[in-house]
C-alpha cells in the first residue's frame, strides 16, 4: 500500500515553522526560503500547500488561535476553573505560551490590513471573552466575587490587564510571578469584604 | 553663504518615514528603497545617516520614545494633570497616537534581539510608571484617590490595563470611548466610598 501523505499535517509542519521564525525574528523574516529550511522540507512544497504569504500567514493565525484556546482548556481542566487560573493562562510563562504571544504581536499589523486576520483575532477575542465572563458569573454564584459586578464589563478589564502584563513579561519589566501578584491585586477588589 | 544642512532635521525626516512604513506595513517592509521613497530623497542619502537598518531603527525608537513623552506633558499641561488625563493620553485614539501605538508594537520582537532597542522601551516604561505613580500620591495628598493605595503597584495595573485596552482599540476590539469608560471604572474602584 503506498504511504498517504497526511496533508493537514504537513500544512501544521509549515506553520510551526512560520510561528518559530515569526516569534524568533519577526514577519519581516518569513520567507519562503527561510520557512522552507526552517520545516526541513523543499520550497517547491511549500508552495504546493500555500501558494501565497498572505495565504501561509492566515493558516499560521488559525492555528494560533486553536493552540491558545486548547492550552486555557487544558490549563482549565487540569487546576481548578477559576478567574484566576484562566485569566493566569494567558501570561507568556513558559517557552509555548511566549511563543504564541510574540507571534500574536507580530501578526497584529498585518491583521490591521488583512480583513481575514483581523476576524480571526476579533473571534478569538469575543470567545475568550465570552468564556471569562461565564467564570466571572459563576464566581459570583458561588460568592467568590461580588454579585454586584458586571461580569462582561470584569471581563473585558481582565482582558485587557493579562494583555497589557503580557507584554510587560515578554519584554521582560515584570516577571510572570510579579504579573500574577498584581492579578491577584486587581481580584482582590472584586471581592466583598 | 552656502545653505546649512540640518542633519537632525533630515534624520527625523528619515525616522518619520520609517514610522509611516512600519505602521502601514510593518517592520518587514522597511527597506533601504521605500524608506528613501517614502522621504523623497535619493537612496545614498539614506546610507549617509544610517550606515545600517539596525541603525535607523535604533534611532526610530529614540524618536518615537521622544514624542510619546512630549505628547503625554501636552496633553497633561492643557488640561487637569490627573490620573485619567494621562493614562487616557496613552490611548491610541488620534492618527498620531495610533501610528506611534502601531510602530511600539512593530518593534516589539525587535526590542527583544537588540540590547539597544530593548533598554530604549526599559527606560520609557520605568519613566511612565513613575510620572503616574507620583500623579496617584497627587491625587491620594488631593483625597481623590483612597490615601491606602500603593502608587507604584496602582501605576503598575494602570499602565498594564492601558497598554491592553490600546491593542484592543488598535484592533477595533473597543472603540476609544468604550476604553476610557473601562478606565473610569477602574479609577472608581480606587476611591473612598
Amino acid at each position: 500500500m503506498p504511504k498517504r501523505v497526511n496533508h493537514e499535517e504537513r500544512r501544521r509542519l509549515i506553520a510551526e515553522a512560520v510561528r518559530r521564525i515569526a516569534a524568533d525574528r519577526g514577519l519581516e523574516a518569513v520567507s519562503l526560503g527561510e520557512v522552507a529550511a526552517e520545516a526541513g522540507i523543499s520550497k517547491g512544497l511549500v508552495q504546493h500547500y500555500f501558494p501565497s504569504k498572505d495565504a501561509m500567514l492566515r493558516y499560521t493565525t488559525a492555528t494560533l488561535h486553536d493552540q491558545v484556546e486548547s492550552r486555557i482548556a487544558n490549563g482549565v481542566t487540569e487546576g481548578a476553573p477559576t478567574v484566576r487560573a484562566t485569566v493566569l493562562a494567558l501570561l507568556p510563562a513558559d517557552d509555548m505560551s511566549r511563543t504564541e504571544a510574540l507571534v500574536a504581536n507580530a501578526f497584529l499589523v498585518r491583521a490591521l490590513k488583512d480583513p481575514e486576520i483581523a476576524d480571526r483575532f476579533r473571534a478569538g477575542h469575543a470567545q475568550l471573552r465570552e468564556t471569562l465572563a461565564a467564570m466571572v458569573a459563576g464566581a459570583q454564584t458561588a460568592g467568590d466575587l461580588s454579585a454586584d459586578l458586571d461580569p462582561i464589563l470584569e471581563a473585558d478589564l481582565l482582558l485587557a490587564l493579562i494583555a497589557g502584563l503580557g507584554d510587560a513579561v515578554l519584554l521582560g519589566h515584570r516577571t510572570p510571578k510579579e504579573a500574577a501578584a498584581l492579578v491577584d491585586h486587581h481580584l482582590s477588589r472584586l471581592t466583598d469584604r
